[in-house]
Protein backbone atom coordinates (compact mmCIF):
# COMPACT_ATOMS: atom_id res chain seq x y z
CA UNK A 1 0.00 0.00 0.00
CA UNK A 2 1.39 3.33 -0.86
CA UNK A 3 1.47 6.18 1.35
CA UNK A 4 -1.21 7.99 -1.05
CA UNK A 5 -3.47 5.12 -0.64
CA UNK A 6 -3.02 4.76 3.00
CA UNK A 7 -4.09 8.21 3.28
CA UNK A 8 -7.08 8.30 1.37
CA UNK A 9 -8.36 4.68 2.74
CA UNK A 10 -7.90 6.41 6.22
CA UNK A 11 -9.98 9.42 4.88
CA UNK A 12 -12.65 6.58 3.83
CA UNK A 13 -13.27 5.78 7.46
CA UNK A 14 -13.99 8.74 8.46
CA UNK A 15 -11.07 10.31 10.78
CA UNK A 16 -10.47 13.72 11.05
CA UNK A 17 -7.70 15.52 9.50
CA UNK A 18 -5.74 15.48 12.93
CA UNK A 19 -6.44 12.09 12.78
CA UNK A 20 -5.49 10.68 9.90
CA UNK A 21 -2.02 13.05 10.34
CA UNK A 22 -1.46 11.46 13.53
CA UNK A 23 -1.82 7.96 11.92
CA UNK A 24 -0.11 8.50 8.62
CA UNK A 25 3.19 9.88 11.20
CA UNK A 26 3.16 6.46 12.82
CA UNK A 27 2.93 4.13 9.84
CA UNK A 28 5.54 6.16 8.38
CA UNK A 29 8.03 6.21 11.14
CA UNK A 30 7.22 1.80 11.73
CA UNK A 31 7.83 1.86 7.39
CA UNK A 32 11.36 3.77 7.56
CA UNK A 33 12.25 1.88 10.45
CA UNK A 34 11.92 -1.67 8.96
CA UNK A 35 8.93 -2.61 11.01
CA UNK A 36 6.39 -2.90 8.12
CA UNK A 37 3.91 -5.30 9.97
CA UNK A 38 3.26 -1.90 12.25
CA UNK A 39 3.36 0.37 8.80
CA UNK A 40 0.53 1.08 5.63
CA UNK A 41 -0.79 -2.52 5.56
CA UNK A 42 -2.37 -2.28 8.98
CA UNK A 43 -4.88 -0.03 7.45
CA UNK A 44 -6.63 -3.00 5.68
CA UNK A 45 -6.16 -4.08 8.68
CA UNK A 46 -7.92 -1.27 10.72
CA UNK A 47 -11.30 -1.61 7.63
CA UNK A 48 -11.84 -4.55 9.12
CA UNK A 49 -11.85 -3.64 13.24
CA UNK A 50 -14.83 -1.40 13.92
CA UNK A 51 -14.31 1.47 15.72
CA UNK A 52 -15.90 4.79 16.43
CA UNK A 53 -13.81 7.45 14.14
CA UNK A 54 -15.19 10.28 15.83
CA UNK A 55 -14.38 8.72 19.21
CA UNK A 56 -12.09 11.09 21.29
CA UNK A 57 -9.98 9.94 24.55
CA UNK A 58 -10.31 11.63 28.03
CA UNK A 59 -8.10 12.42 30.64
CA UNK A 60 -9.74 11.08 33.89
CA UNK A 61 -7.51 11.86 36.61
CA UNK A 62 -4.69 14.65 35.83
CA UNK A 63 -2.30 15.05 38.94
CA UNK A 64 1.31 15.95 39.17
CA UNK A 65 2.39 12.68 39.26
CA UNK A 66 -0.08 10.36 37.76
CA UNK A 67 -2.62 10.85 35.06
CA UNK A 68 -5.06 8.02 34.10
CA UNK A 69 -6.73 8.10 30.34
CA UNK A 70 -9.97 6.28 29.07
CA UNK A 71 -9.72 5.41 25.30
CA UNK A 72 -12.93 5.65 25.09
CA UNK A 73 -13.47 4.01 21.81
CA UNK A 74 -10.58 5.68 19.89
CA UNK A 75 -8.04 4.11 17.96
CA UNK A 76 -5.13 2.68 20.31
CA UNK A 77 -3.28 5.26 18.20
CA UNK A 78 -4.38 8.22 18.98
CA UNK A 79 -5.13 7.64 22.47
CA UNK A 80 -1.13 7.65 22.93
CA UNK A 81 -0.84 10.23 20.59
CA UNK A 82 -2.81 12.48 23.17
CA UNK A 83 -0.46 11.70 25.95
CA UNK A 84 2.50 11.80 24.25
CA UNK A 85 1.19 15.33 22.95
CA UNK A 86 -0.18 16.32 26.72
CA UNK A 87 2.97 15.31 28.50
CA UNK A 88 5.35 17.42 26.10
CA UNK A 89 2.38 19.82 26.66
CA UNK A 90 2.62 20.08 30.51
CA UNK A 91 5.71 17.59 31.66
CA UNK A 92 6.25 16.55 35.37
CA UNK A 93 8.28 18.13 38.06
CA UNK A 94 10.42 14.96 38.38
CA UNK A 95 8.19 11.74 36.64
CA UNK A 96 4.35 11.05 36.14
CA UNK A 97 2.84 7.55 35.98
CA UNK A 98 0.85 7.90 33.07
CA UNK A 99 -1.85 4.70 32.44
CA UNK A 100 -4.61 4.45 29.65
CA UNK A 101 -7.48 2.42 29.48
CA UNK A 102 -9.10 0.81 26.02
CA UNK A 103 -5.89 1.73 24.10
CA UNK A 104 -5.45 -0.70 21.33
CA UNK A 105 -3.81 -1.03 19.06
CA UNK A 106 -0.80 0.83 20.49
CA UNK A 107 1.31 0.44 17.75
CA UNK A 108 5.08 0.65 17.74
CA UNK A 109 6.12 1.82 21.53
CA UNK A 110 9.65 3.09 20.60
CA UNK A 111 7.57 5.61 18.26
CA UNK A 112 5.92 6.99 21.51
CA UNK A 113 8.63 7.40 23.87
CA UNK A 114 11.23 8.51 21.40
CA UNK A 115 9.05 11.73 21.07
CA UNK A 116 9.28 11.76 24.52
CA UNK A 117 12.70 11.08 24.58
CA UNK A 118 13.17 14.07 21.65
CA UNK A 119 11.28 16.20 23.69
CA UNK A 120 13.61 15.80 26.67
CA UNK A 121 12.21 13.51 28.74
CA UNK A 122 12.81 9.96 30.14
CA UNK A 123 10.25 7.39 29.00
CA UNK A 124 9.21 3.92 30.01
CA UNK A 125 5.84 2.28 28.31
CA UNK A 126 4.34 -1.34 28.22
CA UNK A 127 1.46 -2.75 26.86
CA UNK A 128 -0.84 -5.28 26.90
CA UNK A 129 -2.53 -7.22 23.81
CA UNK A 130 -4.70 -10.63 23.16
CA UNK A 131 -3.01 -12.98 24.90
CA UNK A 132 -0.86 -14.99 22.43
CA UNK A 133 2.05 -16.60 24.58
CA UNK A 134 1.93 -19.53 26.48
CA UNK A 135 3.59 -21.08 29.15
CA UNK A 136 7.15 -22.41 28.39
CA UNK A 137 5.62 -25.75 29.33
CA UNK A 138 2.92 -25.50 26.49
CA UNK A 139 -0.69 -25.06 27.23
CA UNK A 140 -3.26 -22.10 26.14
CA UNK A 141 -2.03 -18.46 25.37
CA UNK A 142 -1.34 -16.96 28.71
CA UNK A 143 0.07 -13.25 27.81
CA UNK A 144 0.31 -11.00 25.29
CA UNK A 145 3.41 -10.18 23.67
CA UNK A 146 3.88 -7.24 26.18
CA UNK A 147 7.07 -4.96 25.05
CA UNK A 148 8.15 -2.89 26.73
CA UNK A 149 10.07 0.50 25.25
CA UNK A 150 12.71 2.53 26.86
CA UNK A 151 13.85 6.11 25.91
CA UNK A 152 16.84 8.13 26.62
CA UNK A 153 17.42 11.47 25.30
CA UNK A 154 21.36 12.40 25.15
CA UNK A 155 22.98 15.69 24.90
CA UNK A 156 25.21 14.22 22.06
CA UNK A 157 23.26 12.80 19.01
CA UNK A 158 19.68 10.66 18.98
CA UNK A 159 17.76 9.35 21.78
CA UNK A 160 18.58 5.44 22.58
CA UNK A 161 15.14 4.11 22.37
CA UNK A 162 14.55 -0.02 23.23
CA UNK A 163 11.45 -1.39 22.04
CA UNK A 164 11.77 -5.44 22.96
CA UNK A 165 8.57 -8.10 22.92
CA UNK A 166 8.57 -10.80 24.85
CA UNK A 167 7.88 -13.10 21.89
CA UNK A 168 10.11 -15.24 19.54
CA UNK A 169 8.31 -13.66 16.59
CA UNK A 170 5.59 -11.38 16.27
CA UNK A 171 1.90 -12.20 15.37
CA UNK A 172 2.44 -10.30 12.46
CA UNK A 173 4.99 -12.68 11.62
CA UNK A 174 2.31 -15.30 11.94
CA UNK A 175 -0.31 -13.38 10.09
CA UNK A 176 1.68 -12.75 7.12
CA UNK A 177 3.22 -16.87 6.85
CA UNK A 178 6.83 -15.90 7.97
CA UNK A 179 6.50 -17.77 11.20
CA UNK A 180 4.47 -20.49 12.32
CA UNK A 181 2.16 -20.60 14.72
CA UNK A 182 3.61 -22.71 17.32
CA UNK A 183 6.95 -20.59 17.10
CA UNK A 184 4.99 -17.60 19.01
CA UNK A 185 6.37 -18.58 22.07
CA UNK A 186 7.99 -16.53 25.11
CA UNK A 187 12.02 -15.61 23.70
CA UNK A 188 14.70 -17.00 25.09
CA UNK A 189 15.18 -20.67 23.87
CA UNK A 190 16.12 -22.74 26.92
CA UNK A 191 15.78 -19.39 29.00
CA UNK A 192 12.31 -18.66 27.76
CA UNK A 193 10.98 -18.81 31.31
CA UNK A 194 13.00 -15.86 31.48
CA UNK A 195 10.55 -13.87 29.28
CA UNK A 196 7.36 -15.52 29.89
CA UNK A 197 8.47 -14.07 33.28
CA UNK A 198 8.44 -10.38 32.07
CA UNK A 199 5.52 -11.11 30.19
CA UNK A 200 3.42 -12.13 32.95
CA UNK A 201 4.88 -9.51 35.66
CA UNK A 202 4.26 -7.07 32.50
CA UNK A 203 0.43 -8.07 31.99
CA UNK A 204 -0.52 -8.31 35.63
CA UNK A 205 1.41 -4.69 36.48
CA UNK A 206 -1.11 -3.54 33.34
CA UNK A 207 -4.05 -5.44 34.24
CA UNK A 208 -3.88 -3.91 37.75
CA UNK A 209 -4.18 -0.75 36.70
CA UNK A 210 -6.15 -0.56 33.94
CA UNK A 211 -8.12 -3.77 33.74
CA UNK A 212 -8.53 -6.62 31.87
CA UNK A 213 -8.82 -4.76 28.41
CA UNK A 214 -5.82 -3.94 26.41
CA UNK A 215 -4.12 -1.27 28.02
CA UNK A 216 -0.66 1.18 28.63
CA UNK A 217 1.06 2.24 31.57
CA UNK A 218 3.86 4.66 30.95
CA UNK A 219 6.64 6.39 33.10
CA UNK A 220 7.91 9.45 32.39
CA UNK A 221 10.48 11.79 33.82
CA UNK A 222 12.88 14.58 33.99
CA UNK A 223 16.29 12.70 33.32
CA UNK A 224 19.18 14.53 35.86
CA UNK A 225 21.92 12.93 34.25
CA UNK A 226 23.05 12.12 30.87
CA UNK A 227 24.00 8.34 30.44
CA UNK A 228 23.83 8.13 26.91
CA UNK A 229 27.10 9.70 25.60
CA UNK A 230 28.92 7.58 28.16
CA UNK A 231 27.60 4.54 26.74
CA UNK A 232 28.17 5.30 23.37
CA UNK A 233 31.97 5.61 23.84
CA UNK A 234 32.21 2.65 25.82
CA UNK A 235 30.07 0.91 22.84
CA UNK A 236 33.06 1.45 20.55
CA UNK A 237 31.18 2.08 17.35
CA UNK A 238 28.84 -1.48 18.27
CA UNK A 239 25.24 -0.48 17.14
CA UNK A 240 23.30 0.31 20.40
CA UNK A 241 19.72 -0.68 20.49
CA UNK A 242 17.21 1.54 18.53
CA UNK A 243 19.93 3.47 16.71
CA UNK A 244 18.83 4.40 12.88
CA UNK A 245 20.27 1.61 10.36
CA UNK A 246 22.88 3.20 8.08
CA UNK B 1 27.22 -19.92 57.05
CA UNK B 2 24.75 -20.91 59.48
CA UNK B 3 22.05 -17.98 60.54
CA UNK B 4 23.59 -18.08 63.80
CA UNK B 5 27.04 -16.92 62.70
CA UNK B 6 25.25 -14.72 60.11
CA UNK B 7 24.01 -12.87 62.69
CA UNK B 8 26.83 -12.73 64.99
CA UNK B 9 29.37 -11.82 62.02
CA UNK B 10 26.80 -8.95 61.05
CA UNK B 11 26.85 -7.28 64.81
CA UNK B 12 30.55 -7.60 64.64
CA UNK B 13 30.80 -5.21 61.33
CA UNK B 14 29.36 -2.30 63.97
CA UNK B 15 25.48 -2.45 62.81
CA UNK B 16 22.90 -1.74 64.82
CA UNK B 17 19.84 -4.16 65.96
CA UNK B 18 17.44 -2.97 63.23
CA UNK B 19 19.97 -3.31 60.42
CA UNK B 20 21.33 -7.11 61.29
CA UNK B 21 17.39 -8.18 61.98
CA UNK B 22 16.54 -6.20 58.02
CA UNK B 23 19.99 -7.78 56.54
CA UNK B 24 19.12 -11.22 58.15
CA UNK B 25 15.18 -11.31 56.88
CA UNK B 26 16.54 -10.57 53.59
CA UNK B 27 18.94 -13.56 53.54
CA UNK B 28 17.09 -15.93 54.83
CA UNK B 29 14.50 -15.27 52.86
CA UNK B 30 16.69 -15.72 49.82
CA UNK B 31 17.74 -19.10 51.29
CA UNK B 32 14.55 -19.95 51.53
CA UNK B 33 13.85 -19.51 47.83
CA UNK B 34 16.99 -21.12 46.89
CA UNK B 35 19.24 -18.35 45.62
CA UNK B 36 21.68 -18.97 48.23
CA UNK B 37 24.07 -16.15 46.40
CA UNK B 38 22.20 -13.88 47.94
CA UNK B 39 22.23 -15.52 51.18
CA UNK B 40 24.17 -15.60 53.94
CA UNK B 41 27.86 -16.31 52.03
CA UNK B 42 26.87 -12.25 51.27
CA UNK B 43 28.16 -11.83 54.85
CA UNK B 44 31.65 -12.90 53.93
CA UNK B 45 31.36 -10.64 51.14
CA UNK B 46 30.17 -7.98 53.19
CA UNK B 47 33.19 -8.21 55.63
CA UNK B 48 35.28 -6.88 52.61
CA UNK B 49 33.49 -4.25 51.32
CA UNK B 50 33.66 -1.52 53.35
CA UNK B 51 31.04 0.58 54.36
CA UNK B 52 29.83 2.98 57.46
CA UNK B 53 27.86 0.92 59.67
CA UNK B 54 26.06 3.80 61.25
CA UNK B 55 25.18 5.38 57.56
CA UNK B 56 21.61 6.05 57.31
CA UNK B 57 19.79 6.85 53.94
CA UNK B 58 18.32 10.32 53.37
CA UNK B 59 15.20 11.16 51.94
CA UNK B 60 16.01 14.12 49.72
CA UNK B 61 12.59 14.50 47.96
CA UNK B 62 8.81 13.42 49.05
CA UNK B 63 6.22 14.50 47.25
CA UNK B 64 2.76 12.56 46.43
CA UNK B 65 4.22 11.12 43.00
CA UNK B 66 8.17 10.86 43.46
CA UNK B 67 10.53 10.30 45.84
CA UNK B 68 14.31 10.43 45.76
CA UNK B 69 16.37 8.93 48.13
CA UNK B 70 20.34 8.86 48.75
CA UNK B 71 21.94 5.88 49.92
CA UNK B 72 24.41 8.51 51.99
CA UNK B 73 27.01 5.33 52.65
CA UNK B 74 24.32 2.64 53.81
CA UNK B 75 24.02 -0.51 52.59
CA UNK B 76 21.89 -0.91 49.77
CA UNK B 77 19.88 -3.31 51.64
CA UNK B 78 19.42 -0.90 54.02
CA UNK B 79 17.78 1.75 51.74
CA UNK B 80 15.14 -0.53 50.17
CA UNK B 81 14.55 -1.37 53.76
CA UNK B 82 13.87 2.12 54.73
CA UNK B 83 11.95 3.28 51.35
CA UNK B 84 9.64 -0.20 51.54
CA UNK B 85 8.86 0.85 55.27
CA UNK B 86 8.25 4.34 53.92
CA UNK B 87 6.05 3.03 51.08
CA UNK B 88 4.25 0.86 53.30
CA UNK B 89 3.87 3.80 56.09
CA UNK B 90 2.55 6.26 53.59
CA UNK B 91 1.04 4.34 50.13
CA UNK B 92 0.48 6.51 47.15
CA UNK B 93 -3.23 7.62 46.35
CA UNK B 94 -2.70 6.40 43.10
CA UNK B 95 1.05 5.71 41.90
CA UNK B 96 4.61 7.00 42.57
CA UNK B 97 7.91 6.98 41.28
CA UNK B 98 10.90 6.37 43.73
CA UNK B 99 14.57 6.64 43.13
CA UNK B 100 17.41 5.80 45.26
CA UNK B 101 20.96 7.12 44.40
CA UNK B 102 23.72 5.30 45.67
CA UNK B 103 21.78 2.03 46.20
CA UNK B 104 24.61 -1.15 46.37
CA UNK B 105 23.87 -3.83 46.79
CA UNK B 106 20.46 -4.43 46.25
CA UNK B 107 20.43 -7.72 46.74
CA UNK B 108 17.01 -9.50 45.38
CA UNK B 109 14.87 -7.12 43.79
CA UNK B 110 11.86 -9.85 43.89
CA UNK B 111 12.10 -9.63 47.87
CA UNK B 112 11.52 -6.00 48.27
CA UNK B 113 8.55 -5.56 45.76
CA UNK B 114 6.88 -8.81 47.33
CA UNK B 115 6.70 -7.27 50.97
CA UNK B 116 5.30 -4.00 48.60
CA UNK B 117 2.58 -6.54 47.38
CA UNK B 118 2.04 -7.98 50.59
CA UNK B 119 0.61 -4.72 51.74
CA UNK B 120 -1.49 -4.45 48.88
CA UNK B 121 0.53 -2.34 46.33
CA UNK B 122 1.29 -3.16 42.52
CA UNK B 123 5.64 -2.28 42.69
CA UNK B 124 7.74 -2.71 39.79
CA UNK B 125 11.89 -2.30 41.03
CA UNK B 126 14.91 -2.33 38.76
CA UNK B 127 18.50 -1.45 39.79
CA UNK B 128 22.26 -0.68 38.36
CA UNK B 129 24.80 -2.63 38.81
CA UNK B 130 28.30 -2.78 38.12
CA UNK B 131 28.82 -3.35 34.58
CA UNK B 132 29.13 -7.21 33.38
CA UNK B 133 26.85 -7.62 30.34
CA UNK B 134 28.62 -7.81 27.12
CA UNK B 135 27.38 -6.36 23.42
CA UNK B 136 26.04 -9.71 21.65
CA UNK B 137 28.56 -9.08 19.21
CA UNK B 138 31.16 -9.06 22.22
CA UNK B 139 33.70 -6.35 23.46
CA UNK B 140 33.62 -5.08 27.14
CA UNK B 141 30.91 -4.97 29.46
CA UNK B 142 28.42 -2.38 28.65
CA UNK B 143 25.51 -2.66 31.27
CA UNK B 144 24.86 -4.36 34.51
CA UNK B 145 22.83 -7.43 34.30
CA UNK B 146 19.66 -5.10 36.04
CA UNK B 147 16.93 -7.22 37.14
CA UNK B 148 13.56 -6.23 36.62
CA UNK B 149 11.05 -7.34 39.53
CA UNK B 150 7.44 -6.62 39.45
CA UNK B 151 5.14 -8.14 42.22
CA UNK B 152 0.88 -8.08 42.35
CA UNK B 153 -1.56 -8.41 44.85
CA UNK B 154 -3.77 -11.04 44.62
CA UNK B 155 -7.09 -11.51 46.51
CA UNK B 156 -6.77 -15.19 46.68
CA UNK B 157 -3.55 -17.06 47.55
CA UNK B 158 0.17 -15.27 47.36
CA UNK B 159 1.01 -12.06 44.96
CA UNK B 160 2.58 -12.97 41.69
CA UNK B 161 7.00 -11.95 41.64
CA UNK B 162 8.28 -11.98 38.95
CA UNK B 163 12.27 -11.06 39.12
CA UNK B 164 14.43 -11.89 36.12
CA UNK B 165 18.02 -10.82 35.70
CA UNK B 166 18.99 -9.88 31.93
CA UNK B 167 22.00 -12.35 32.49
CA UNK B 168 22.28 -15.94 31.00
CA UNK B 169 24.03 -16.86 34.37
CA UNK B 170 24.72 -14.56 37.85
CA UNK B 171 28.07 -12.76 38.86
CA UNK B 172 27.36 -15.31 41.96
CA UNK B 173 27.78 -18.47 39.59
CA UNK B 174 30.92 -16.87 37.35
CA UNK B 175 32.29 -15.99 41.24
CA UNK B 176 31.40 -19.86 42.56
CA UNK B 177 32.55 -21.32 39.18
CA UNK B 178 29.40 -22.95 38.89
CA UNK B 179 29.38 -21.02 35.50
CA UNK B 180 32.37 -19.26 33.16
CA UNK B 181 33.34 -15.58 32.56
CA UNK B 182 32.37 -15.82 29.49
CA UNK B 183 28.95 -17.09 29.93
CA UNK B 184 27.81 -14.03 31.69
CA UNK B 185 25.98 -12.61 28.64
CA UNK B 186 22.57 -11.53 27.78
CA UNK B 187 20.21 -14.24 28.07
CA UNK B 188 18.11 -15.42 25.07
CA UNK B 189 21.09 -17.26 22.66
CA UNK B 190 20.11 -16.10 19.18
CA UNK B 191 17.63 -13.71 20.37
CA UNK B 192 19.97 -12.34 22.94
CA UNK B 193 20.02 -9.03 21.40
CA UNK B 194 16.56 -8.55 22.97
CA UNK B 195 17.64 -9.54 26.55
CA UNK B 196 20.50 -7.04 25.76
CA UNK B 197 18.53 -4.27 24.63
CA UNK B 198 16.17 -4.35 27.92
CA UNK B 199 19.55 -4.32 29.74
CA UNK B 200 20.82 -1.15 27.79
CA UNK B 201 17.28 0.33 28.42
CA UNK B 202 16.85 0.04 32.42
CA UNK B 203 20.63 1.34 32.53
CA UNK B 204 20.06 4.21 31.12
CA UNK B 205 16.51 4.77 33.11
CA UNK B 206 18.27 4.32 35.71
CA UNK B 207 21.01 6.52 35.50
CA UNK B 208 19.39 9.50 33.62
CA UNK B 209 17.41 9.43 36.95
CA UNK B 210 20.27 8.93 39.37
CA UNK B 211 24.07 8.86 37.88
CA UNK B 212 26.15 6.08 37.33
CA UNK B 213 26.63 4.78 40.83
CA UNK B 214 24.41 1.45 41.05
CA UNK B 215 21.04 2.82 41.95
CA UNK B 216 17.43 1.98 41.65
CA UNK B 217 14.18 2.73 39.99
CA UNK B 218 10.96 1.91 41.86
CA UNK B 219 7.42 2.36 40.35
CA UNK B 220 4.62 0.91 43.00
CA UNK B 221 0.87 1.95 42.70
CA UNK B 222 -2.51 1.24 44.23
CA UNK B 223 -3.62 -1.93 42.00
CA UNK B 224 -7.88 -1.11 40.26
CA UNK B 225 -8.41 -4.36 39.19
CA UNK B 226 -7.52 -8.28 40.73
CA UNK B 227 -5.72 -10.07 37.64
CA UNK B 228 -4.16 -12.82 39.16
CA UNK B 229 -6.56 -15.40 39.99
CA UNK B 230 -7.45 -14.99 36.46
CA UNK B 231 -4.53 -15.74 35.46
CA UNK B 232 -3.74 -18.78 37.59
CA UNK B 233 -7.24 -20.11 36.33
CA UNK B 234 -5.94 -19.74 32.79
CA UNK B 235 -2.62 -21.39 33.66
CA UNK B 236 -3.74 -24.87 34.46
CA UNK B 237 -1.94 -25.49 37.18
CA UNK B 238 1.23 -24.74 35.53
CA UNK B 239 4.17 -22.65 37.63
CA UNK B 240 3.28 -19.00 37.76
CA UNK B 241 6.73 -17.13 38.38
CA UNK B 242 7.73 -16.44 41.72
CA UNK B 243 5.28 -18.88 43.05
CA UNK B 244 6.53 -20.89 46.29
CA UNK B 245 8.44 -23.77 44.98
CA UNK B 246 6.18 -27.07 46.75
Amino acid sequence: MTPGEARTRLQGLGLGGDAVDALMAHFEDAERRGKQGHGFQRVAWLETVGFEPSARPERLVAEEGFERWAGRGALGYLVLEAIVRATLASPPRHARVVVAERCFPSGVLGYWVRRLAEGGLVAALTATSPRRLPHPAGGPPLTGTNPLAIAIPSTTGQPVVTDVSMGAVTHGDVLEGRARPEELVPFGGEQAHKAFALAVGLQLLVEALVGPEPGVVLVVARPEHDPVPVLRELAEGRRLPGADRP
